[in-house]
């Protein structure tokens, strides 16, 4: 294993000072419990967004936090849930009298650390979960996992609490958009995990693994390696079945590149993914294309499409301001 | 080779076709010959600024193309110059009454491409050229290469152009901040350049590559792998020697992820390069941790040190409008 670290230990902690203190005008980093804030006071009253789950997708969560998207983000240790603790010292340092909103993806960890540290808080909170990974069935084990979905419920819910929506009202419109989401990936490489050492799974070299996890969970199957072409037909029909847009629907089309795919690639199946949804008559009116759901440093990417509505793009397009999404401001 | 291709021929079309469809509402993209422009017009009278390159360094330098930066880039085939034709199309496209800047990386094919346009083009014109590699000795045969320091200069000039300064002017702040940057790059693999369909160069499990060039080009030399701690001492002693700043001199931090090395370990070698840089009394103001002069899918990482003085930190800080790059608008 060659990564840029000084100790498996002490990796989490060193990214995460370099994090905070490279966008240290949008951010700040408590060390104990880990968790990182907005630098800027919000407005009494804002419902606080909180979400986290374990590091190595970065930029997710942690470069989400700022004006328009979360007020805090718990970093877990790599591919590990984080613990209530840091969740609870989260809502207790953002809370602003609108109370808490939890963000969380569909995995077991973070359902069972975010419910614990829900029910120990003394402020009024509610929950959203992710789910937009639909290479797995609806009635699978702990059901679907969320994935790439979750950077636009993040974005348009973030925009909905700037805009002084209160906590039913964000709960009920990232229950919206998670439900208009849908996501699948391919995986080309495993990621290597740090205190592993080694791949998580391996590939040979003619082979790719459709519907894989952002943690290298293993998907719908392997496969010989196919054109750009048939890999992104191969994606985006998992999604059209799921989704079964209408024509004219409105929709945002994201790119999310697992961290080690170059975004030469990236743009490619954009092309491609865009003239799949073009055909059948979905109107493309925003799109995102680059690394924000990553998995440490696997080759891969996923495609997601969200059919969001007029008001929900307006949230969409509403200023934001993070180390890794800014428009507007 | 795994890669998101459907041939390598098509690649570069499909993907600048991809690029330019994700961000229509920023660039055009002309097919024969292959540039990228603004989708806006400018004001009459701005000095254009056009750069380029072989591609796979993405987002450098299509994704720079917009307000406050680039007036057009023309991307050649992967690790190979653009012809002339490119740049004269460019140039007749975005040439707005104020004249031409080329913005040009030091390598010998892009050096002599670029003259040949400048020399045959029929308005005024002038170029900057960027070497910033300090891997390389400054009378090394073609001089030293132009790697992650070519975004500054193409930033701090494009604000300058932005704001109605003439092409002398233009010309002689790129300078500036091309003397006053120094970078330095070192690699965990190589690339894989798709026409070729192996790798560039073999390291081996516990090598790296110090000095490495952003086409996998060799370096200073091949050295088993040390902690995080030593590399970042020893690419950024070698940016000390060139630079020497002096105490309380004002900085812009750059560290430069190659394309496959995960943002946790770009936060930490941040982190770590800032203290070597406060311990030295240098004031770090403005900071840029991510993926933006990439080696398409090489795993490794390049530090760049900027002197930016409070003139040039303000243009750097003007409003920029990019799909790379977007601040203040």
């Amino acid at each position: 294993m060659k990564k840029f670290i000084n100790s498996v230990d002490t990796l989490l902690n060193e990214s995460l000072s370099g994090f905070a203190m490279a966008h240290a005008d949008i951010v700040r980093f408590n060390e104990e419990p880990h968790f990182i804030s907005r630098q800027a006071p919000t407005q009494s009253g804002k419902v606080a967004l909180i979400s986290g789950g374990g590091s190595g997708h970065e930029p997710l969560h942690s470069g989400f936090v700022g004006h328009g998207m979360l007020d805090a983000a718990c970093p877990g240790q790599i591919f590990t849930s984080p613990t209530p603790n840091q969740m609870m010292a989260a809502a207790q340092a953002v809370e602003n009298g609108g109370g808490v909103l939890f963000i969380v993806k569909n995995y077991a960890g973070d359902v069972m650390n975010f419910e614990m540290a829900a029910e120990m808080i003394d402020c009024s909170n509610a929950t959203v979960f992710v789910n937009d990974d639909v290479s797995l069935p609806k009635n699978h084990s702990t059901g679907r996992r969320g994935v790439a979905g979750t950077l636009i419920v993040e974005k348009v819910v973030g925009a909905a609490a700037e805009n002084g929506k209160d906590l039913a009202a964000c709960k009920a419109i990232g229950e919206r958009v998670n439900e208009a989401t849908a996501s699948m990936g391919v995986a080309m490489t495993s990621c290597t995990v740090p205190a592993l050492g080694k791949p998580t799974f391996i590939l040979n070299d003619d082979e790719i693994e459709m519907g894989v996890g952002i943690h290298g969970e293993r998907g719908r199957e392997t496969i010989p390696i196919k054109s750009a072409t048939e890999i992104v037909e191969q994606l985006s029909t998992a999604i059209e079945e799921e989704l079964k847009p209408k024509k004219n629907q409105p929709a945002l089309l994201h790119i999310n590149g697992f961290g080690a795919t170059p975004l030469i690639e990236l743009h490619l199946i954009y092309n491609l993914a865009a003239q799949f949804w073009q055909k059948r008559g979905v109107d493309i009116r925003r799109s995102l294309v680059g690394n924000y759901t990553t998995s440490l440093d696997m080759a891969g990417c996923s495609i997601t499409l969200s059919l969001l509505d007029e008001d929900l793009l307006k949230l969409w397009d509403a200023p934001v301001h993070t180390a890794a999404l800014r428009w507007g401001m």
